[in-house]
């Protein structure tokens, strides 16, 4: 009996990975009946964190209204998983862009939603927090998540400071003891894949400060908030997170919850993998399936199929990429344990007709693989 | 060791057949280089069949300046191979469309020079003729070709009609005595995957006249032309080719090439896979790899990667298609034997800009199936 893991990224824009997963489960049944098939769908940050967490490996959702980036309350949902303790939460769903599409302001913008949501989940019973910080609109450091936490950020008269983009720089001191015990001990891992650190030309105010809506201006003053909160850090700590890979994602979130919580980040595919057991039920397989919307040279900096092909290089199963568009440098992902890619389209039109026949398209190129699979084996 | 033979069409507009079996040969090479490669480079008919029976089989050129079908001299080529006694015509070297692009006239256009390459291909000591009918600028029932080679159509004054599509409606008697013996003798086949009639709604005229030039009027008296060519040899005969598959093709050049010579008419993706042995070279094959410009639900009707999965099926050899485009239909062409279908577009981009990456993209899948092929089989 074979044994075939399906374990695809999103399509973005045409399919989710849940559905990406049945079409190529749907597929395999049909041509090797008897093959056992695990459904891992995986995505590794940014909106559909909680979906991947919880189809692929079980849960329950939580709603809760919080407080939005700029304010406005908004619903925002996350995922506790079946072992009743770990909660999966998306940033985005509580301070993401989308939630702040027609008033982007960075200097307003806060975390304080995503605090909140963490708050909620610990009062919920979860020990453990798997926290993904894709699509953010927010540049404030994470003194907003950590406000609402209970941290005061208190400036030099000694009141507390706006938590958001502008509020950094009027940070004189800092007021932890309104943290609760329950909060400071939770197992908080955030799923990162960006390297960039705090601040400078590489920092989250130049390189993402523009995209949530900061002008030239505002991404100097944003950058040197930063810089002054991280300097008021390092006093405090001794630890100067500066310079350091990942803290200049999210608008600087994870410098706060490292300090505070001490959280771990992670690459979200790594995260994701172990949280579904991955390599336990990777276990004895014979073929991995993967995919992704569009492959490409930079998917080697641990896109999902990356990932999983990492995973599947250590116990010698190929992994085969089934993708929507082929970029350049696809031939260095071999050497990460790709085994071969292939896409979905099969004619050549545009992208806004392609789009229409992608569920067709993965279907045909699915079964193009499974019949060729069967015949060659 | 793995035998693999490489058997596809050309891609229309982008990549000759010899070009492609070299690129895939090139993959093989590099994934198995212990494999052993038959490289059957195809073309089914009209442009192009010359080039893919030396190239598949050897042999050599033969050039001959004969009457274009419009009258003025053209210089034609065409194939004589190894064995020194099969010549290989393409009447439209001769009497092609091509030809006459800007003077299309099926009324007076002759298939005069194809009989001319008949008879100097017989003159050169051939006894067998493969004779590819593809894109032809006549309508002439063959009398053009017969008038080559010594046959004469006569009005009812005994005058020679013109050898043409006009001509047809005006002949009342024939006299072959000037058919030389040898050219009599001569084995000739037509390839031939038109199932056309000669005449009526489905005929030659009504079908094909229109790319041809003929306007609606036209069509009507080229159809009538060949009722009563056919009339006039069924007196002569007995045998009323009328309803007969394949008569219509070639603007009804059959009718007279077996009716004076005993000519076959075959598909020519059978005609050309005999010629090429491909039965005795599959002889032991793991996987035959073919390919076509744009497959679909019409490419049963004897395309390249059918004609091969026919003969590739009963050895249960397993076969896959490398193409352009997918299109409709596709599914019906498993039962045929083609076992899985992979298409060579790898971004959803618009025709124009796909083909300037064929060459580039049919490497890219060719090697993807490689590498698929050696980490499952």
């Amino acid at each position: 009996m074979k044994k075939i893991v399906i374990a695809p990224d999103s399509f973005k824009g045409t399919m989710t990975s849940i559905e990406i997963c049945s079409y190529i489960e749907d597929a395999v049944k049909k041509y090797l009946p008897d093959a056992q098939v695990v459904k891992i769908p995986i995505a590794d940050g940014g909106e559909g964190t909680v979906d991947a967490y919880l189809s692929g490996i079980g849960g329950m959702r939580r709603r809760k209204t919080v407080t939005g980036p700029m304010g406005a309350p908004v619903e925002a949902e996350y995922g506790i998983l079946p072992d009743g303790e770990t909660a999966v939460i998306e940033m985005a769903a509580a301070s993401g862009l989308p939630l702040v599409e027609k008033e982007k302001s960075p200097m307003n913008a806060t975390t304080f939603g995503t605090g909140e949501l963490i708050a909620n989940a610990v009062e919920n019973g979860c020990t453990k927090i798997i926290l993904g910080i894709g699509g953010s609109a927010t540049n404030d450091g994470g003194i907003g998540a950590l406000t609402a936490l209970g941290v005061r950020f208190l400036d030099e008269t000694g009141r507390e400071v706006t938590p958001d983009g502008k509020g950094l720089a009027r940070i004189a001191s800092i007021d932890a003891a309104g943290l609760p015990e329950r909060i400071r001990r939770v197992k908080l891992t955030i799923a990162c894949d960006v390297k960039n650190p705090l601040a400078g030309k590489n920092g989250a105010a130049h390189v993402f400060g523009p995209q949530k809506g900061a002008t030239p201006e505002m991404v100097e003053a944003l950058d040197a908030g930063l810089l002054h909160y991280n300097s008021i850090l390092t006093k405090l700590t001794g630890i100067d997170r500066k310079d350091e890979s990942g803290m200049g994602a999210a608008g600087g979130l994870g410098l706060s919850l490292k300090t505070f919580l001490d959280a771990r980040m992670e690459p979200g595919i790594d995260l994701i993998l172990d949280t579904a057991a991955f390599d336990e039920k990777l276990e004895g397989a014979d073929l991995v399936i993967t995919g992704e919307g569009k492959i490409d040279g930079q998917s080697k900096q641990g896109k999902v199929p990356v990932g999983v092909a990492w995973r599947a290089r250590k116990k010698k199963v190929p992994v085969i990429a089934l993708v929507g568009d082929v970029g350049a440098g696809y031939e260095d992902l071999y050497e990460e344990g790709i085994t071969a890619i292939f896409s979905t389209n099969k004619a050549a039109v545009p992208y806004e007709q392609a789009r229409k026949t992608s569920v067709e398209d993965l279907k045909f190129l699915t079964e193009s693989l499974l019949r060729a699979y069967c015949a060659v084996r």
